[in-house]
């Protein structure tokens, strides 16, 4: 059964075959909006206009309806008018499509007519087998099949390709508003759950467990809607891949305004504390965290404990990160006799951490050289399970880690960098170009290390989960 | 005293005349750096390059000594090698300057050699009746006059001006590393407090308080000099506008890295959260805080008290802000009568805080006009002191809010923005216009809320102080 459930669940995520209902007016259309996001994200397979009027759509062919289109489909999006949705899935369903993505706004998020409504769509999609994911979502992207369901112009801001899954139970923290191309985070998929009428976390959790491309799972949820079966998908997932979940409504304030925005039951948080904690997720807490945290769990190795060493230009940083470190569970590495007599040997004044390579930078011809000699004997010392590197960003500590990338991936404990400078454009180029060498970057002070927090708490969680099993 | 010393301060923030020591080689020449840096800012005032060697610099007649100059001069900046800096002063001193920026680092920060240098320097300045800034800083910044003291290259990074003055103890946290002018931050005065061998915060927060041009005081400070006397300079101060500090060390680790930054002992953080409990100073906790908080307090009226509205596009971002803002003091408003029905007749769904607009939005034929609509409508309730609207940033919300600005304004409630899109440059364009605007603006969710907490927490502190002095 679950596997059935999971092997329907890859048509959303890598159709070959996907039908597109919805205006296809020029220029505005969302039907047409839709297809152009595709062909802009280079999406591979075939598409199909479904429009009883045009007889093209950005220069493909288009159908009056499914039945007109030879061969099987397996992919369908609707965004047309609420009262269209229900006849569009029936006939996507006489088609033999398993699996339809309703963009369309207007159901259950509107009342009761619209409950009523979206329990007809789902009651017909059962019929046919057919599983569907809305209505009121943006839909998914993912980024190695150039798929993009969402009506709004995307342009060509497709996300570069890694492996941080998201899910969201609502739009604002998915693809259609926020920069994930500029900021340059490494996504396998994103899926919007919409009103989350069929498709919700219970079948994404082990769908992304076994999904080869996803390394991090990260879900936003408003409501979860059955908290055993919760736990026992979640805690799968957890012994396979870090699963973070940003559950708002841990006041009685936040609890009020999410029964009104999903219609979910304002529940006493407590009881979501205890599941995850069962489960093994670990819960985020901030806007921030969800987009930031999971890059450095993707782009990075596991470090085997919390002891964190922080190599910094400027002091003053380090007294805030490690503020900020012991705040998130990781605490301030003691280097080893060798190391300090290595260090040393370079300044006598290095050997403590936070280790302030400022002095030593002003002293040198080529200032950032000091990072070639001083991150990797640290990195190497064995009392340090990670590190936090503090730097100027630009082109001179780009050229540094490019030679530095691949000692660090040697070495194989988890490293990020904070970076800081005066010219912002400049220092987003930057964060970039780190991240493609695999460094996860943060503009963000307390970020930095927190990633690394994070880290070390799933580390620790998946070592307590392999010792019960054994 | 006090106000002689503050006369002295005025010549670090408002001199009419600077000397310059430091190399004047072409092109890195730290002296000709600084004199480069003052130039592009448009220092109006006189500037006289001094160099043994040297007969111009940037195109300004150089001179062997200060007393070859004519005339008086009000501030020197010093950025020659360490064993260099006590004559200068000396010879400053003969000149009757009053007041030294020392950027040369190599003082007390590396040790007891050091910091027997420093002490000499300060000895020296004081029987001058002259008043140390540093050393090892990047001296000031003060927009209205064009004034920039960091011997780092700053090109055209002049930040807009405006209400908020920065000190910090570490370079970190000033301007030379920190993109001021891409972020926009209305800044009146930065201040790099170095080593504090002589001008600190019980200097400055007089100063600050009595300058017409700063309306909100920012300081990072990682050790407090005179507990007692810091708490009646820093109530006197707080009397009058909103002074927030940034004081690290609240973990035991991040106290014994201050320590070895500064030298300062490590104390118990108790100490310092009741000082500035006693002081009425509000205690930021974060990098991010540090930055984003005070341009609300700067641009923004104070509210009268703690009920926020949230209006909102995204039914999503609703719910989270109502998390953030109650674990910031904030409660969400509850609408008059009159309001709601005044809402009920734009929408049957409205009426409820969050105010989701987005159902309307999709409506509309120019969806963003429902601000127009909403916002004033919400913001003249009497149950409401405060509000954050969330909106996708770029040209159409910029061209209602040019509308709303003033109407604001009028209303004399304060309002912040949380912006998002999927283009980043397009958002910070729109981030700076709306800030043009006197709109506060962010781009991290539960900051947008925080900064308006931090108002109403500050405006608590003045009643009880205005209530204590009657």
């Amino acid at each position: 059964m679950t596997s059935d459930k999971n092997s329907n669940l890859s048509l959303f995520f890598e159709p070959r075959s996907i039908a597109v209902f919805g205006s296809m007016r020029e220029p505005q259309g969302e039907g047409l909006t839709v297809i152009r996001n595709m062909l802009n994200f280079g999406f591979a397979g075939s598409i199909y206009p479904i429009s009883r009027s045009a007889t093209q759509a950005s220069g493909l062919k288009a159908y009056p309806t499914v039945n007109d289109v030879d061969g099987p489909i397996d992919l369908a999006i609707v965004v047309t008018p609420p009262t269209t949705v229900l006849p569009i899935i029936d006939e996507c369903g006489q088609k033999g499509i398993k699996a339809a993505i309703v963009a369309t706004e207007g159901f259950a998020e509107t009342g009761r007519d619209g409950a009523t409504l979206q329990r007809h769509l789902v009651e017909t999609a059962r019929r046919y087998g057919m599983r569907l994911l809305g209505p009121n979502t943006l839909g998914v992207l993912s980024t190695d099949y150039g798929l993009v369901t969402a009506p709004y112009s995307m342009g060509h801001n497709k996300p570069p390709s890694g492996g941080i899954t998201y899910c969201s139970q609502t739009g604002f923290l998915t693809f259609g508003v926020h920069p994930v191309k500029d900021i340059g985070y490494p996504i396998s998929k994103i899926c919007d759950f919409g009103n989350k009428c069929d498709v919700n976390e219970l079948d994404l959790l082990p769908y992304l467990a076994d999904d080869p491309s996803t390394n991090v799972i990260c879900m936003h949820l408003e409501d979860i809607k059955n908290g055993q079966r919760f736990i026992e998908v979640a805690r799968q997932a957890v012994a396979r891949k870090p699963v973070l979940i940003l559950k708002p409504g841990r006041t009685e304030a936040g609890a009020r305004a999410a029964s009104s925005h999903t219609g979910s039951l304002a529940g006493d948080d407590q009881v979501h504390e205890n599941a995850f904690r069962q489960a093994g997720v670990i819960r985020l807490r901030t806007w921030r965290e969800f987009w930031d945290i999971p890059k450095a769990l993707s782009l990075q190795p596991l470090p085997k404990g919390n002891r964190i060493a922080i190599v910094t230009a400027t002091g003053g940083a380090g007294v805030m990160l490690s503020d900020a470190a012991a705040e998130f569970g990781l605490v301030p590495a003691t280097f080893a006799a060798a190391t300090r007599s290595q260090l040393g040997k370079l300044s006598p004044r290095l050997g403590n951490n936070p280790v302030d390579v400022g002095p030593m930078m002003s002293v040198r011809e080529f200032p950032f050289s000091v990072y070639e000699d001083v991150v990797p004997a640290i990195l190497s010392d064995p009392n340090v399970d990670c590190l936090t590197a503090v730097c100027h960003l630009g082109p001179p500590i780009l050229k540094v880690f490019t030679g530095l990338a691949p000692l660090i991936s040697k070495i194989g404990k988890p490293v990020t960098v904070l970076g800081y400078g005066i010219d912002l454009p400049e220092m987003q180029e930057s964060v970039r170009q780190m991240e493609s060498m695999g460094l996860p970057t943060y503009l963000d002070l307390e970020t930095s290390v927190k990633a690394l927090g994070v880290s070390a708490a799933y580390s620790r969680i998946r070592a307590r989960m392999e010792e019960d099993a054994r």
